[in-house]
């Protein structure tokens, strides 16, 4: 009879949670083939759980989900992790309120994310979940720290849980792998949104008192207490 | 054995209805995460049954609805309900032939309503459904009156069952919930056809006795009597 | 015990062919809530079986289907047909090579109806299907027989087996109803992908003699013989 | 009992591999109804494993598949081949790497391709996959050749694994059947979001060193070793 030390059983709830996750980025249509991911931090401990490189969404387990640990080196699983296992442990490694980091390249915000453009704050949803503009990262490759690096500096200089990396895609972060999810989805909907309203002219401005107050509201009244 | 008077009984049937109603606003794709939501009046009690905030489309059942008063205090449930229950409540109380209330952050019709622009009516469809534009009611902020005012006074110059509210969605109503739901399905469905035939020159216009003519059998003759 | 003549058998084999097809103007996501139907024609009897009006997809059945003679009155069924029977009628009564019709109101169609602009035959697959331009019929109320001229006129004058009615949506034929629901898919397709095309520039033109080779070579050659 | 030779199980295997892998370009929307289809090459054999012609996806079965030799005449199979297996037999003919190729009418790829544009490099996920732009083949009719040999001229000229031909479609290929339908989901999705991206403006550049570098990654480090 096994016993589970008190990690190895958050870990296998993590494995779930994580495997669980990109159903969600398959629903909402934010992902196509494999490209696309799901990592939660494990609580306490200098470790992330991590969908593996290039495997399909019907193949995933929780078994064959990757353990990291925070500088992207595999601790447990039999398969290579996402190849943006750098750039997300370098996010946990760096926002320790981080709990979960998502990355897509869903079209509407890769599209704003092509042209550099961060996306404007014109809706009310995307004041309650954003609170104000969706930024913009830099140009990085894959292989240094600099994804890494681009997303934590761009998150830091604002409230949006989304960031937009130049002509790659999204990275979303929350407290939980489930809330970087919502980011995730939140974003491709408004993207779309306000792309769609900007096709025929100009939203019209919110002023930024009535975004604070729409965000305050939002992340303290709204939902389940 | 529990013996349901028939206001119990009443209240039973609109739990399952509201319940089930949200399906159709995944199915038609007006809604993303938990950004949307249903009401259905109590007839002749001055009660609303309406989704619980914040809670997932996958856990709604219909126990955890909730039954408020018409100035939105809960009666009955163990939820807190619906962010949006104070502006249906004052549409409740304002707008007696109403029995359902809907509320989406529908990607065309809100695109058109960060504009602030009504969309014109030049669909048959439209004039069958709507009798004319579907108008703009004002930007407004959670918090007092003003969301409900704002849908009441458009709602109150128009045919039309929906309102694009400025900057942030659509509420729609009908003589039931269901009713409510299928103007929130055609408003964005006329919403994107418009926007798509906008996108290339200009739709050509109808003229107004016809928007009548199509307005009026529409209304007395379509479907089953 | 039952003896079913052969045109009973014919008619209930039609009920069910005409029930059953609804599906795929849903799978292909032509229609929202009621709006579009499909017809077939009783062959070598002055009726046709028809959707009945304003009933939900979800509760189609082969028994709810209306049969109706070739002016639209009801000849067996317990509901209300489709308010669209009347001009269908008229198609069967003008075009006897007919065997089916569909009326939807798809997106990317009625774009271009609102604006009474012909879809452009820029595409192979049009030349194929269509041999040509997809052609306006003009705006027409319900009422009389001014619908099923405007189909029948325009379809006369063309190649194609779709037309698209001013401000209004899509009627497509074809000698069975399956094939006048391909027209329907097909039309839809091809208003989407040219228009998309038209949004950044100017789709190239086909060589007159090039689309009568394609359409003749996919009406002779294609398909299984 | 009956013995299988080696060839008769690999054919086995490509039949059902094939029919299965239709599926995907449904899930991904890139066919309506018939307009699309998957091959396979036998490998060490001249011959190809192909759709029947003009079959609904619904009534594909392993056992329809049809079994061509590399003119693309029928082997095995009671079915006509597709109409596009004399393009893709000159595929296999000609370009001794390709193990499978897919042909689509897919939205967004086909409009850049009725327009007679190459898709620009300016995403990451297409440096990836397509390591440059997408290029264009010619204008070409069935009934020769034309197409087939269009193919290989434009995929001889690039790194692209996909290409469009003019005023058409979309050719992918791929060392395996699902690799070359893995380039034909990614073709339309990049095709989709460069689309959404050129509406409002111009999609930054990618430098072409980074383009190269971004491809002999993905090519050589990314998913499972």
């Amino acid at each position: 009879m096994t016993v589970l030390t008190d990690v190895d059983a958050t870990i296998r709830r993590l494995r779930e949670e994580v495997c669980r996750l990109h159903a969600e980025l398959i629903r909402y249509e934010l992902v196509v083939w494999t490209a696309g991911n799901v990592s939660a931090r494990v609580p306490d401990r200098d470790l992330l759980v991590i969908k593996p490189s290039g495997v399909a969404y019907d193949q995933l387990t929780p078994d064959n989900m990757v353990v990291c640990d925070l500088h992207g080196r595999v601790v447990d699983g039999a398969h290579a992790p996402s190849s943006d296992t750098d750039a997300q442990a370098y996010v946990y490694r760096h926002l320790p309120h981080v709990g979960g980091v998502v990355h897509t390249h869903s079209t509407y915000a890769t599209a704003w994310a092509s042209r550099g453009e961060a996306i404007p704050c014109v809706l009310t949803m995307m004041a309650d979940e954003f609170g104000g503009d969706i930024p913009v990262g830099p140009f990085a490759l894959i292989g240094d720290d600099s994804i890494g690096r681009g997303i934590v500096q761009a998150l830091s200089q604002s409230r949006s849980p989304a960031v937009l990396m130049r002509n790659h895609g999204v990275f979303s972060v929350g407290p939980t792998a489930r809330a970087a999810v919502k980011a995730a989805v939140m974003c491709e909907d408004v993207a779309r949104t306000v792309h769609i309203a900007r096709q025929l002219g100009h939203p019209l401005p919110i002023d930024e008192r009535d975004v604070d107050s729409l965000y305050d509201r939002y992340q303290n009244v709204y939902g389940q207490r």
